[in-house]
This record gives C-alpha cells, structure tokens and sequence, in this order.
C-alpha cells in the first residue's frame, strides 16, 4: 500500500535559521511554496521525495505545536497509488483513525491524515500526488 | 550531496502500539534490528527507505528523549555518496556542529550526526549506505 516516505515535515518559527540551513548547507532546492490555514508549507526537494517545512502566519494547528513542542519534526507523509483505496484499507484493518475524506494537499495532491492516536503520537499523512491515477 | 531520504526515526517506549500498527495497518516490513547504547534500533522498509524505530532497553539517550518529548520522531536520516566527504562539506559551509568523524551505524552503513542546534531543532543524520563507495 505505501510506496515510499513522501515527505518528512519539520515546524519552525518565523525568523529560524532552519530553512537558510536546508538551503545552504545541504543545498536542498525550493519547488513549492502554498499557503494554508494559519502557516506557509514549502517543499524542499530530496531525491525523489521532500522535507516540508511548516512556518505559522497566525493562530492555527501549526502555532499550537510549536508552542507545546518547539521546532520539531511534525509528521511523515507516506506515498500511496490511491489514497481513497488507502484509507478504506486502514478502517478494514482496525485503525479507525483516519480522516474519512480524502481531500486537497499541497502541489495538487490528495491526502489524508492518520490520526497521533494511532500511532502512538506519530502523525501520518497519506499522500497521493498530482496527476496519479492510481495502480 | 544528499541523495535522498534514507530514514525517518521514531522513538517509542517498550509497549508501544506503534510498531503492530506500521506493520499490520500499513504493511510494513521489518528488516533490521540491533542493539545500540542502551536501545534496539529496528528499521521497516518503506519503498528504497526506512521507518527507524528507537526503543529504550536501558538508560540512554532514547530514554532521555522519551522523559522529555514523549514518543514523536526523533531524527530524519539523509543518504549521502560519502559520508566524510559531506562532513567536510558541511563544516566548509559554515555548519560546524557536525561530529567530526564518521562512525558505524545500523546495516553496515557509515554515518555522522549534525547536532540539532544546527538546524533549530531538527537532528539530521548523514547515512552512507553499507558497500556504497561514493560516486
């Protein structure tokens, strides 16, 4: 069902010096930058996958982890065909906890989240990219 | 210099549900385990990467880290060329907070951490896969 780590997604505050980091020292390339409710995700390119950076504009999901937590990493996305399939797949198998509609993600993905609960604080992010039509 | 994503680190403690729900729920395979300095280390396939479980046998850093974050992930791992090679690259680039010796990680591979002050939080880790000679 999951094809490979998406994307590893890391929260920072404004002014960190994490995203010069990326850039610079590890020469990680921009290919996205889109606003969401309450923060700004960019998507850093690494081989066939990327690190997505989490920056709040304002109160929201984002800010509230940060206050709990402090930069940290914030969750992993997992790759699937088909995201629908995925989803119906996880209820079968007794995980209860996820988000029963897909719906948009960034650079016109589809997606849904894995509730921390079932995973023991981990936050999954099912990702079926833009244009994949599935198996 | 980075190749891609090699792995995502979890830590978790003894108990967790964690490990049956990535393999059971999402279907991934276990590969690897072996014992570090006070924690087994088990890696789960996820198409060409991993999913790294730390979990605290003993005092330790894992064990630290769970007293202090609770289970979240707790590193993402860079592949590289040549480990030793990046090291220099790094410290070059102004990025001085890197161990200066590569040393042995998990599946035969060769690898050096860049302390998270670094990278405002995030703990990267610099993987040169076992047999891999560099370009």
């Amino acid at each position: 069902m999951i094809r490979r780590i998406h994307h590893v997604a890391f929260a920072h505050p404004s002014g960190s010096t994490m995203p010069w980091a990326l850039r610079e020292a590890l020469a990680l390339e921009d290919v996205s930058e889109e606003l969401g409710d309450g923060f700004v995700e960019r998507m850093l390119r690494v081989g066939d996958g990327f690190v997505q950076l989490l920056e709040p504009t304002g109160p929201g999901t984002v800010q509230r982890f940060l206050d709990r937590r402090g930069p940290s990493l914030h969750h992993v996305g997992f790759e699937v065909d088909d995201v629908a399939a995925a989803v119906s797949s996880l209820r079968l198998a007794g995980l209860p906890l996820v988000e029963p509609a897909p719906r948009p993600g960034g650079m016109g993905s589809t997606v849904a989240f894995v509730y921390p609960a079932a995973f023991d604080g981990l936050l999954v992010e099912l990702v079926q990219p833009s244009g994949d039509k599935g198996p």
